[in-house]
């Protein structure tokens, strides 16, 4: 396969980047071929602003309306365009990130903001006209994978853990940013306790790592509902039949997979 | 009261912008004492690194580590300083954004991973050595409200919306952060279709969001359980008996409000 690796650790010389040296190096050992997107090395720049675009004047900027313009006009800036064509290149994406509040560093927020826009992502429609997200989209059929670390022991991520159930907290990127754009969402790899971890600690969650690449092309994606295959109304709400009891983040897996 | 507005849009004339100019006028009119962060006005750059802290050697960077040391010896920038100086004075706390990703802005999200580090936000302890988290910790007896701005329609963040019901998808940020920090979580309030808001329209959601700045001393917190009230068991898993049905990020709030 074909496999960005995204990576948003400020120190090459952490768990983070042991992690990122020996999964990058078991994919290519598996003989995939491996690009990578370290955005701290590349100062990468997170934050959306007039500059993302080739503008011919400076009026208003409405975000969402001058991405789109700006990608099929070709007149998005070359830093974003290049992350891009990398993104077509691949066939999976993983992204590498220390779990900070909740969720991933502004410079990785900063990335799905810049990159994924209307047009190239999500905003494409279907022959009959409809919009194609959740399950489909600009980058249906490929997988996306998340590896973090989280300072904080396993049990406070777990189903009644403090901290809320893993999956359902990561919601806004596994099912809000890879489903939303088509990619299958994989079962993220965690590394807990991380700020606690010795030497053979440490090897024993690379093994880990290494396994889960190792199936990365065949593991079963969380199993998310698509938008367009009878689960959801017009007003995009859940039939009243389906999982009738279940209201919030939790209702949006299907407990059988659907596929 | 004393209230800090932390602005996150790249555009002063938009919906943001409006209500903003709106939304401080009404509180400055209520008597209030109001600052603004408005990030994008000040350049905030939104990425945690080494030019963090004024650091004597450039060794290997723990980020933790580095910005509670920082914080303690007074070396944090004096951007980060700035701004936890703005919340030490607050009473209450606005987050103005547009919601993208489902989440904040990378400018947003990057003044949390800057500003509230160990030592001033959390990772303080009561006299039994007990960390204070999740209703109490360094932020603790300030309320923090959500003003977000969405193009999807209402229907699909609801109970049973393909977007994940409003208050779970922002967990991170109001569970994860506002309530683990120690602060009182107030609902969000969400200006939905916003895309296609008329003047009309436009009038309307002002004369709502009057009303909630109002009515923001007095609005009833969601109800996030206490870490230190006895719901949590020492591996901070809820007790057996605490909605025994529940799993995941709902089983969080209380049905009956603790206070």
């Amino acid at each position: 396969m074909k496999i960005l690796w995204v990576f948003a650790h400020p120190e090459p010389r952490s768990l983070n980047g042991s992690l990122r040296d020996d999964g990058t190096q078991a994919l290519r050992d598996l003989g995939h071929e491996v690009r990578e997107s370290d955005l701290y090395a590349m100062d990468w720049r997170p934050v959306v602003d007039s500059g993302d675009f080739h503008r011919e004047t400076v009026d208003r900027l409405l975000v969402g309306a001058e991405q789109e313009h700006a990608y099929s006009a070709a007149k998005l800036t070359d830093d974003i365009t290049a992350e891009q064509e990398k993104i077509a290149w691949a066939d999976a994406l993983v992204f590498q990130f220390p779990l900070w509040w909740f969720g991933p560093p502004a410079i990785l927020k900063g990335w799905f903001d810049r990159v994924l826009v209307q047009g190239f992502a999500f905003g494409l429609q279907d022959h009959a006209g409809r919009t194609l997200r959740y399950g489909d989209g600009g980058l249906a059929g490929k997988r996306a994978m998340v590896i973090t670390t989280v300072g904080a022991r396993e049990s406070g991520f777990g189903p009644r853990g403090i901290h809320g159930q893993l999956d359902e907290v990561l919601f806004p990127l596994l099912h809000g940013t890879f489903w939303y754009t088509g990619m299958d969402a994989l079962p993220p790899y965690v590394v807990y306790g991380a700020d606690r971890l010795d030497a053979a600690g440490y090897r024993t969650r690379a093994a880990e790592l290494r396994e889960r690449l190792r199936t990365l092309p065949v593991t079963e994606p969380l199993p998310y509902r698509h938008e367009h295959r009878g689960d959801y109304d017009d007003a995009l709400v859940l039939h009243p039949e389906i999982e009738p009891n279940l209201t919030g983040v939790a209702a949006h897996r299907s407990r059988t997979p659907e596929r």
